[in-house]
């Protein structure tokens, strides 16, 4: 049941960072089409499990979870200093686009672009597959509070020409997009039908995320007058380099979601 | 055959009109995603059928066309004056929402709203009925000619509380939107699932008009030196009032598409 419209001045009054590689597509559902005031902070790469050594369901759960933590901990420090508490809620967020086994991530060529989209116009439909991990800021345990779900789009595309792949390739928009199309732009010329969530082909599941997003645990944080002593503060000045494994952190409670990442 | 992004100059170099109601998603997907720079121009309210009288498939295609040409005629005399020629192009779209055989337009009071959303939300499914006409210019014959199509996507629907539905409705959202809701804005939090073409559910059907627009048509529009005699050109200076039938108005070429609106 989707809470979130009746309960919305509660996460435009949060202090939400949202933990997110570049995705224009994505800060606009979150910032303008839902009204949050989100800071986007880019996760530290090296956060990112490699998808060839785990291409599962969970993986992208796992790497928006691992995001989210680096970013809680990194971000927690500046947020700290300058609004007297830690973020709210981190909204850590993945994306990646799945063909049977095989993961589509951004291309790091033009070739591999130009495959990408080959495989894509081949296949017919395709998932995108989009993991978020919400860590709220645990104003009542003290302890930062992580949950993860996974949300999964079918997509259906037309059958390009190799002309036409050039085409796209050449107005320089798959470079920046993971599986190499952007649905919010040109890229959804392509793109005859969905089944799911639109907005989570984009890069954000919308309508899940208002489902899943735990309103009395933001009202609590918000009204906190005075923010608890958290874990995280122990981190401040921390980098990401020195963060490389989260397992070693004390005082992470994670609920055993969907995703079925083991709790800390 | 998705042809448009290979011939993506044409199109942005054609003189395109778009003949719509208001619809702030629909011009920003036509402008912004497709990055034409089509001028908007409203359509008369009086040509519009009224659904009540004809709840089938084809009222909404016939309602594009009868909008299309009432800014085709009116839009055309001002264009010619200012580009020595009429319209490469003129885009008309209707959009509402069908229950069954109730169809849904933008509510004319707040409760008319509050039951629109009540029942979507107990239906769970409904669909999004678009209906497109192309008016061509009609460089090689003088005569303008018509296509006409209909794009339908499935919408599946949050049950929402009272509570949720006066929450939506004070944010002043549903007034302006057909259905009552934005699946572009706030109302896409209610949205948990689509069937078809995302797009068509903000208000243009983006992948099926790539492949319907005749390029071929447009690309000699615009390669002509000198604009042609058109019939539309007789036309100058008539009202939206003056052209209540278009019946009688000779040279219109129509497609005998889809749709199943009869030829003139």
């Amino acid at each position: 049941m989707c809470r979130l419209v009746s309960d919305l001045s509660i996460v435009r009054n949060a202090h939400i960072v949202l933990a997110s590689a570049a995705c224009a597509g994505r800060v606009r559902i979150v910032n303008d089409q839902l009204g949050l005031k989100a800071r986007v902070v880019h996760p530290a790469a090296e956060f990112a499990p490699s998808p060839s050594t785990a291409p599962n369901d969970f993986f992208v759960c796992e790497r928006a979870r691992a995001q989210a933590m680096d970013v809680f901990w990194r971000a927690g420090a500046p947020f700290h200093a300058k609004h007297g508490q830690v973020p709210s809620l981190v909204v850590g967020v993945d994306t990646v686009v799945r063909l049977g086994d095989e993961v589509l991530e951004k291309p790091t060529s033009i070739s591999d672009a130009r495959a990408m989209l080959q495989k894509l116009s081949d296949a017919g439909t395709h998932h995108v597959q989009t993991g978020v991990a919400l860590i709220y800021g645990g104003a009542e345990s003290g302890a930062p509070h992580v949950h993860t779900f996974l949300e999964e789009t079918s997509v259906r595309f037309a059958s390009l020409s190799p002309e036409q792949i050039e085409a796209y390739i050449n107005t320089g928009e798959p470079m920046d997009e993971v599986g190499a199309y952007g649905i919010q732009g040109l890229g959804g010329t392509f793109v005859t039908a969905v089944q799911g969530d639109f907005h989570n082909a984009v890069g954000f599941p919308l309508a899940r995320f208002c489902d899943e997003v735990d309103i009395d645990r933001l009202r609590g944080w918000i009204d906190a007058t005075l923010p608890p002593e958290v874990p995280c503060m122990a981190a401040i000045g921390s980098t990401a380099e020195d963060d490389a494994s989260f397992a070693d952190i004390p005082g992470i409670e994670c609920e055993d979601d969907e995703c079925g990442l083991p709790s800390d």
